[in-house]
């Protein structure tokens, strides 16, 4: 009665909002009766109507006595527009088949009750694993109140980010290059350590068409960012914001009145307090961050357990060098057993090199409760 | 007429003998009648009969009229067997199909031309890829007259093969660690320097069940290789070579009376000449070296373009550590540009680590003009 393609179809329309939807959820529906296709839709960007009612106005013909297919479950409640399960009951859906339950405490259950108390049958968690693939940030920001963490890096085939004279352009190849900008465009927000930018002098945007552009977080203890950097003469035009501990240097007056945000988050150690920060960044609905290295920043966000997912761009390629700079460094771990657990969630090969895709599992070894 | 499936079969057979018979190829051959297998064998180990007498031998009828499928050129020459020219002849075989030439100077091409005289239908280059790809070790050694050298590690997701303070066990799972002693199996002997044997004290045995040992061969510059290291204990069980620059502690006639032998190597530098040692392997008959590490090993080979594979285990697990060491170390490239390029042949996912194979491309940047 149920049938798994037409869930594929709303997963696949939910994703072509990748990157615009923050912070809300991607959804996608499909309305099906008599085993054909008569309404489609998905959620485009938050203020804009949800996917169960795009998928209503999208229908042919009357969607009465219809099973509708969501890859999350409807809200019950109003927020910037009505409930959808109104909606839903309303058109005289006569089934629902739901991918995700919604963990907004807002919604959580209630819209599988309201229908259900309605008369409507609902069918859960079907396909849930491949619907949720596809919200882990709205998941995690929504139960955590911080955004979700990933880190990301390009490095040879033995270990390096750079050769020894700290030369990186280019490890990947062109097509990695591009899928590096489409992370750009799907994160919230891209966060690089102050040695990055001393370095590489990078200009942190997306190159990307119709592209969001992200947020630039700069972790800059001291305030060493240089005022003739990429990053500050276009602080007009992208977002940036510098996590900072102190100034000894008095350098906060110019950077802010170059564009710059500056945010003061000392830690014990007199360096930027990584959870403080992320909590400020949640605070101000930021709902993912992409972190670009380098590797002592890399550490840290390990360190401290407080990132959910791990991109390595693979070149086929090698550098040696026994000083050369790798991807993860910081003081690392003494002993073998005590190493950070990742789980392969894809792989993919970029005509050569490969990106993997890894889940970094929690303190505990164990997979975060709410997958 | 012809069919792949028959010629595939005749790989499967082939591949059963890896690692016994060097410094043979691997060889096998399926006869088939009224589309119908009537006979098939492989070449078991050096001395034994070649794979088209062990199909002929196998035949449950008559092979005359009957079409022969065989990875490699069938031989025309006396070597310690007879040619199997003379025996396909012989059997009245109508056809035959070749996968690889023979790059042997002594058949190159005269097989063929053998059987076409007497009138023998020849289909050659028939899936010739699948066919040169088991027997990279056997071209390579025949035409260079030196050892196939392939670099084998296992690194973390951050291009770690020890944490900080040096501990490396364990860093790839069990499945690869199996798949790793597969490899000393296959290969004829291990290579390693001497900070590998001073930091691990590796047995470098192979511990399969029906295993052929490889030789271990030791990279030990100025002879600082411990006495009560496991390499010198068991040398009586294991042969094993020590190459060397100078004995300038005067250890040679110990460590030969302990069953070690000893080569003394050295180059300008006053270190192991690896070019000169891998002529005298091959001199020796040794067709294929496994190098296991370390680091600066590894850059050596690849520097003086002496390998031309590497495998890599990478586990899905970081340790961190800008001190920890690298799989590849040395002096390094300074210029990404002269990057040493890798050709992905194959991975596999090995219970959660990835096992990568790469061809290493010569210094022109070509595959070997072989292939």
């Amino acid at each position: 009665m149920v049938n798994e393609k037409y869930m594929k179809r709303a997963i696949t329309l939910a994703k072509k909002a990748l990157g615009y939807t923050s912070p809300n959820p991607l959804v996608g529906a499909v309305i099906v009766k008599d085993n054909k296709i008569i309404g489609e839709g998905y959620h485009h960007k938050a203020g804009e109507p949800h996917a169960e009612r795009m998928a209503l106005a999208d229908c042919k013909e009357s969607p009465k006595g219809a099973t509708i297919y969501v890859t999350l479950e409807p809200c019950c409640h109003q927020g910037r527009t009505p409930p959808c399960t109104d909606a839903i009951i309303e058109a005289g859906i006569q089934h629902v088949v739901i991918g995700s339950s919604d963990p907004n405490p807002l919604v959580m259950g209630k819209g599988i009750k309201t229908l259900r108390e309605r008369g409507i049958t609902v069918t859960s968690h079907f396909l849930q694993k491949e619907c949720d693939e596809i919200n882990q940030v709205f998941f995690h920001y929504i139960t955590t109140k911080m955004p979700y963490v990933a880190l990301k890096y390009a490095m040879t085939a033995d270990g390096k980010i750079a050769t020894v004279t700290g030369a990186s352009r280019w490890i990947s190849n062109e097509a990695s290059r591009q899928h590096a900008h489409k992370l750009r465009h799907q994160y919230s927000s891209i966060l690089v350590g102050i040695e990055t930018v001393l370095q590489d002098d990078p200009l942190l945007n997306c190159r990307l068409e119709h592209a969001v552009q992200p947020i630039r977080i700069i972790c800059d203890s001291h305030l060493r960012i240089p005022l003739e950097s990429q990053i500050c003469k276009t602080a007009k035009v992208y977002e940036t914001i510098i996590a900072y501990a102190n100034d000894t240097m008095g350098k906060k007056g110019v950077l802010e009145s170059l564009g710059l945000t500056l945010w003061q988050l000392p830690d014990e150690n007199n360096k930027v307090s990584l959870p403080n920060l992320l909590k400020k960044l949640g605070e101000n609905g930021v709902d993912s961050v992409l972190v670009e290295g380098g590797g002592s920043i890399h550490f840290s966000f390990l360190q401290s357990h407080l990132a959910q997912k791990l991109y390595i761009y693979f070149a086929p390629k090698i550098f040696g060098g026994k000083d050369a700079k790798t991807p993860v460094g910081g003081r690392g771990i003494i002993h073998p057993d005590d190493a950070f657990r990742l789980k392969l969630l894809h792989s993919q090969v970029l005509n050569g090199d490969i990106l993997l895709e890894y889940e970094i599992e929690s303190k505990q070894g164990n997979k975060k409760a709410i997958f």
